[in-house]
C-alpha cells in the first residue's frame, strides 16, 4: 500500500493533533512531582500556586548593628541637647538581624550613639554601656526589618505556571516551603531511521549520511524542558521500524520517528502508524518541513507520535512548530514567544501560496532601517538555520514578496546582537570566515548574505549593507571593480580597500595525470574542461585571459559545459566528468584535488564613507590590519595579503 | 581590629578586580576541555572557531524518489512530443537521498514518469521499466542536492565565544566533527556563614532565619554556566569561616562567601580574606548590595573571593553584577545583555548620590506609554525582586528622579509578555492574589504596586494604571469611594464595580482572653489599643464607627499609639504590646491570632471606560464572574463575594 502525502494547512493540522491530544485527555499536564526545593528547581513548572506558609521575616529585626529602643524616648534629642537613656531598661545592643525587644520600636545605629560608662565617660564597652547618650531623634521603625516586610503568611508568592527563576527559589524558601509541586518532565524518544545513516564519528562511504537530526531533536528537546532519548539508528525496514516504536510507546510520552515521513518506496512511517494506532496528519502545508506526520500510537496506552522530516531545516522546524507547544503543554507553561520585529527584504521572496512558508533570514541594521536578508531556502541546508539571524513567514495566500517589502522577523538573536552587527552582502571569500572569527573576539558579529559581486554593488546602491566583497574583471579595462563601481554607484561616496588576492588556478585530479600547465594546454584533444556559468566572474576572467593569449573558446572541449559554483567545478573533476576546470585552491582543497595557480584576482571590499568612518566598522578595519589576522588569511593556499587594507580609491 | 566599609564606585570595584585578575593570570578562559558532540552539549561555549572538516552533502544526491539522468536529454520533451530514455544508460531509479550515478546532472521526480515495458505499454514495475517517456524538460540540477550544498570543507561553521544551541550541534557534527573543544565550566564554593541561620525545611525559633542565599546563588550560578557547590552553613566564629574558606580554595575557582561582609562585629569576612591574601575592595557604593568584598586568596593556587551581602536582594544583585561578567569571562562567551526599554517612573525615587542605584520596578504598558512603578527598596525584600519586571538605573550623581522622568528599565520579561500585563496601582487586597492567579492561566499577567486607595485614584488621573482598587469611606456619608472619585476624578468616563467586602474586626490573642466583644469595650481601663495611623482607611473606618456608637476616642488607652499596617497590628497584639487592634482578618491569621469580626466594608476595582471595553482587560472580568474564583474568595476568612463584579456606578 503506497500512502500519499496531502497536505493541510497549519492550524488544521494543529487542531486536529490537539483534538486527539485532548480525546486520549493527554492535552494537560502529564503528572505532577513533589521535588526538594534546591538550586536544581531552576527552570521547573509550578504546577500549584505557591501560598506563604510563614511571614518573613518572623519578627521585628535590627537592620544594622546599633540599639534598640523606643523612638518616642528620642523625640527631644538635639545635637546641642543630647537625650541620656539607660542601657537594658530604655536601650539595648542588638547585631543586625537580632530580634527587636518587644517594647522596642526602632534602632539607633551604633556609629550615632555616644555609650557611657557610670561616670558618664566614654565607655570602654561600646556594646554594654551604662547608659547610651544619642543627639538626634530616631523615627519610628528606623533601622528595623519589620515582621512581614518580605512576605506575608497566607500571601501568594508565585502562580501555577510560573517556570522558576533563581531569585524565585529564594522567595519560596522565605515562605516556608521546603518542597515544590512541578510538572513532571516529559519523556521523549527519538527515532532515527534511514539505511544510509551512520552515527557522528564513523568514516562516511559514498551514499552515506551521518545522522544527526536525532541530536539536534533531543538537545531541542532538553532545552525545552522534556527528557530525549536517542535511540540507535533504525534500518529502513518495516517491522523493525514497528517494533522500535512499539517498544517506544510502553515507556515515553511522545515518539519523534526521524525521516521516512515522506511518500517514497522506503517512507514506512505514515504505515507504521497506522499498523499501531491512528494517522491524523500526513503532510502539513509549511515550508520547509512538510512531510510532516502527526498520529497517535494506540498500545497499552495511547501514544502521540510525530513523523518528522529528514531533511535537517524542516526537522528543526518540526520541534518548532509541533513539539516545543506540546511540551508547553505537558509542562503547563507558556509556549515560547520569539522577539518579532518588522524588517524590510533586500530581495523578492516566491513562496508556494498554499504554505506557511518561514524563510530564515539574516538581519542587518544599515542606518535606522532592519533589513532581512533571505538566506538559502533548501530544507538540507542546516547552516542556513545556524546562520540564521531570524524567521519570516510568509503566510498561506502569499506567493511571495517583492523586494523592499516590510516583514515580520521571529529574532532568534537579541536586539543588541543586530545592533553590533556588520551587515556584508556580495561576493563571498573564504577571508570572511577568518573576519568573522576575529570580529567575534571584538564585540561583532559578521552577518553575510553572498550574492556575487554585482549583487553587492546593487545592494550598496539600495543602501542595503554595510559593505560589498566583490573581485569584478572589467575585460576592457583589465581593472577590478572600479569600472562597475563608476556605473552602478555614481555620486556615492564611497572607500575601496584591497582585502586580499587569491589565486585562480586549474583544479586537476591528484597527481596531475594529464601533466596540464597552463591555459595553452585547455585545446589539447585529450583534455576535457568544465566551466562556470556566463557572468561568473570565473568566467570573465578566464574569457580575459583566453584572449590574451589569443585561444579560440570554440577549440576547447567542454567550454559550453556549465556549473555554477566553485565546489561544483571540483566535483566535476573529483567525479572524473571533466579533467580540468578553473577555479580557486580551496574549492580543490575541499575535495583533495590539486591545484595548478595561474593567475591573481584581487577582492575589494566597497565600504560607504558614512559607514568606513563609523563606530560599527571600525573593529573591522582594526581585524584587517591585524598582524595574526594578516598570518591566517596568508597561510589559506592561494592567498596573497601583500596589498590588503591597501586603498585603492577614495570617492 | 574594626575594618571600616570604604564604599568606592561601581566602576572603580570592578576595574580593581579585574586588574588582580589579570595579575594572577585569571582573566581569561580557565581551561580546554574536549567533549564529546551530544546533546549536552547545549549551552556550552565554544573556544576555539569550528571549521569543516568535510563537505555536507559529500556527494550529489537525488532530493526525490525518481530517475537520475542528463538534463540534455530532456530538453525537447513536451506533453504532445515526449522523449523515451532507455532505463540503465540514460536513466536509473534514485531513492531520495541516494547518490547520482557520475554522468547524471538531474533527478525526474517519479510521479512526472511514464515507465515503459519491453512493449512500451505502462511497466507494472515502476521503479525498473525497460525505458521511460517523459513529457517535460528537467532543468540541470532539478532535484539535486549538490555536493557541498550546506557546507564545504574547510570553511567557518561557528566561530569561537559562541554558546551552542541546539541547531549549531547538527551543523558541527554535519561538518565532520565528533568532538567539541568548550571551556571548562568554573567550579564555584558557595559558604553561608551566620549562627542565626538554618537551613531550609527546618523549623524557625524567634531570631532564626531561614538560609536560602545559598540557594539563589547556585540557581544563578548554574544558570550561567558555572557549577555551584552549596557548603553547609558556618556560625560566625572567625576561624571557622577561615579554615572553610582556605578548604575550598584549594579545589574552587571561586569563592562566594555570604554575609559578615558589612562591618558589624560579627561580620568577619574582610578578616578572613586579609588574613588568607588581599582584600581589594570593602564596600561598592551600589544599592542594593553596598557591603560587597572583593579579594584574592594567596594558598597553594590564587583564588578570587567575593564577600556577599547578607540581604537577599543585594545577594542576588551581588551576583548579576559581580559574578556573572566573572563567569562569562572565564567561559570565554558575552556578558548577559538584557533588553532595555526605556519608561516613565509613576512617582518620585530618591537616591544617594554617590551610589549607581538599582531600583527594582513593574512595568506596565497603559495606552501607548510604558511605565515603571518603583516596588519596595529594601535590600531584604526578596518578593521585590521576584515581582520586578526590571530594573531601573538611578547612576552615580543622581539624587533621584521626579514622577513622570523617563528611565532605562533592563527588562526582566520579555516585551510581549508586557503587552499582556494589567498594571493595577492602588490598595491592596489579597483576593488580588487570587486573581494573579487566575490570570496567569487566561494569558494575562497581574502587576501590581501598592500605593493606597488615594494613590490608585491619584494614577487613575494621571492614566497611569489600567485600574486601582479602593476602599475610601467618606465619612460624611458613610459611602464608599465615590465621594473621592468625583472629588479626584472629574470628567473621567470610568466603571466602578465591587470586588468583595471584607470584615473588619478586632485582632486579639488566641481564646479572647480579656472577652472583647465590640468597639463598646475599647474604653475599659484593662484594655490596651494599638491604633493605624492618620489617614489609613482602617482608621477613617474606627473613627466613623466610633461616632456613630458615640465614643470618645480620648477614651481609649493607646488611641495615639499608631501602626502603619495591618500586620503591624496584629504583630503588637502578638507581642503583648496591645490587647487588640482594629483590622483584616488575615493579619490576624497569619500571625495565628483571633479575630473578632465587627464591619464589612467594600474593596471596589475602579476601571476607564477605555481600559473596561478593551480586550487586555476582558480576562479580568472574566475572573470575577468566574464560579470557581469567587469560591476561592469566599473561603478566604472575612471575605464576601455576594456583590463581587456588581455595578456600584457608570460615569
Amino acid at each position: 500500500m503506497m500512502i500519499y502525502l496531502k497536505d493541510i494547512p497549519l492550524p488544521d493540522a494543529q487542531s486536529r493533533f490537539e483534538q486527539a491530544l485532548k480525546d486520549a485527555d493527554l492535552w494537560k499536564v502529564l503528572d505532577i512531582e513533589k521535588i526538594i526545593l534546591d538550586e536544581n528547581a531552576t527552570g521547573q513548572v509550578l504546577v500549584e500556586p505557591v501560598w506563604a506558609k510563614i511571614s518573613s521575616p518572623q519578627y521585628h529585626g535590627a537592620a544594622m548593628d546599633g540599639f534598640a529602643l523606643r523612638s518616642e524616648t528620642t523625640d527631644n534629642a538635639m545635637p546641642t541637647a543630647p537625650v541620656i537613656l539607660e542601657y537594658g531598661d530604655q536601650a539595648v545592643y542588638v547585631d543586625t538581624g537580632d530580634p527587636l525587644p518587644i517594647w522596642a520600636n526602632a534602632v539607633i545605629p551604633i556609629e550615632d550613639v555616644e555609650p557611657l560608662d557610670e561616670k558618664n565617660q566614654i565607655s570602654a564597652d561600646a556594646r554594654h554601656p551604662q547608659q547610651i547618650r544619642i543627639r538626634k531623634g530616631v523615627p519610628p521603625w528606623s533601622h528595623v526589618r519589620s515582621m512581614g516586610e518580605d512576605i506575608v503568611a497566607t500571601q501568594l508568592v508565585l502562580p501555577a505556571g510560573h517556570v522558576l527563576r533563581p531569585v524565585d527559589l529564594g522567595a519560596i524558601a522565605a515562605s516556608g516551603h521546603a518542597h515544590l509541586m512541578v510538572a513532571r518532565q516529559p519523556k521523549v524518544a527519538i527515532l532515527p531511521t534511514g539505511s544510509e545513516l551512520v552515527p557522528i564519528g564513523e568514516d562516511l562511504q559514498v551514499g552515506e549520511i551521518i545522522e544527526y537530526n536525532s541530536l539536534v531533536l533531543a538537545a531541542q528537546v532538553n532545552s525545552w524542558g522534556g527528557k530525549a532519548v536517542r535511540f540507535e539508528i533504525i534500518p529502513d525496514e518495516f517491522q523493525s521500524i514497528r517494533d522500535e516504536v512499539e517498544r517506544a510507546a510502553e515507556e515515553f510520552d511522545l515518539i519523534l520517528l526521524n525521516a521516512g515521513s515522506s511518500a517514497g518506496s522506503e517512507d514506512y512511517s505514515a504505515r507504521v502508524v497506522e499498523s499501531l494506532g491512528e494517522l491524523l496528519v500526513h503532510g502539513v502545508a509549511v515550508r520547509p518541513g512538510h512531510p510532516v506526520i502527526l498520529g497517535m500510537i494506540h498500545g497499552k496506552r495511547t501514544v502521540p507520535i510525530i513523523g518528522v522530516p529528514g531533511y535537517p531545516v524542516s526537522a528543526a522546524m518540526t520541534g518548532e512548530i509541533f513539539v516545543e507547544p506540546l511540551l508547553a503543554r505537558w509542562l503547563g507553561r507558556r509556549q515560547y514567544e520569539p522577539v518579532i520585529i518588522k524588517a524590510r527584504l533586500t530581495r523578492k521572496i516566491t513562496s508556494p501560496a498554499g504554505d506557511d512558508d518561514f524563510v530564515r533570514v539574516a538581519v542587518g541594521k544599515v542606518g535606522d532601517r532592519l533589513l532581512a536578508a533571505p538566506l538559502a531556502r533548501g530544507a538540507g541546508v542546516i547552516t542556513s538555520l545556524v546562520r540564521a539571524d531570524g524567521l519570516a513567514l510568509l503566510p498561506r495566500g502569499s506567493q511571495g514578496l517583492p523586494a523592499g517589502a516590510e516583514v515580520e522577523v521571529r529574532l532568534y538573536r537579541s536586539f543588541r546582537e543586530l545592533e553590533r552587527t556588520i551587515f556584508a552582502i556580495g561576493s563571498h571569500d573564504i577571508s570572511l570566515d577568518l573576519i568573522a572569527q576575529y570580529l567575534a573576539l571584538r564585540d561583532r558579529r559578521l552577518a553575510s548574505a553572498n550574492v556575487g559581486s554585482l549583487g553587492g554593488l546593487l545592494a550598496l546602491r539600495r543602501k542595503e549593507t554595510h559593505l560589498a566583497g566583490s573581485h569584478l574583471l572589467d575585460p576592457d579595462s583589465g581593472e577590478y571593480n572600479l569600472p562597475y563601481i563608476y556605473e552602478y554607484l555614481p555620486n556615492v561616496s564611497l572607500v575601496v580597500i584591497t582585502l586580499v588576492h587569491r589565486q585562480q588556478g586549474l583544479i586537476v585530479l591528484p597527481g596531475n595525470p594529464k601533466g596540464l600547465q597552463s591555459l595553452e594546454d585547455l585545446p589539447r584533444e585529450d583534455i576535457r574542461f568544465i566551466n562556470r556559468q556566463r557572468g561568473a566572474g570565473t568566467r570573465v576572467l578566464l574569457d580575459y585571459q583566453l584572449g590574451l593569449l589569443g585561444i579560440d573558446k570554440g577549440s576547447i572541449q567542454g567550454y559550453n559545459l556549465e556549473e555554477y559554483t566553485h565546489l561544483a567545478v571540483a566535483a566535476a573533476v573529483a567525479s572524473g566528468k571533466a579533467d580540468c576546470g578553473l577555479g580557486i585552491s580551496a574549492a580543490a582543497q575541499a575535495l583533495n584535488l590539486e591545484f595548478l595557480p595561474l593567475f591573481k584576482e584581487r577582492y575589494d571590499l566597497i565600504i560607504p564613507k558614512e559607514n568606513f568612518t563609523g563606530s560599527l566598522l571600525a573593529p573591522l578595519l582594526d581585524v584587517i590590519n591585524n598582524h595574526s589576522f594578516r598570518q591566517a588569511v596568508s597561510s589559506l593556499p592561494g592567498y596573497d595579503v601583500t596589498n590588503m587594507g591597501k586603498l585603492v580609491v577614495e570617492i
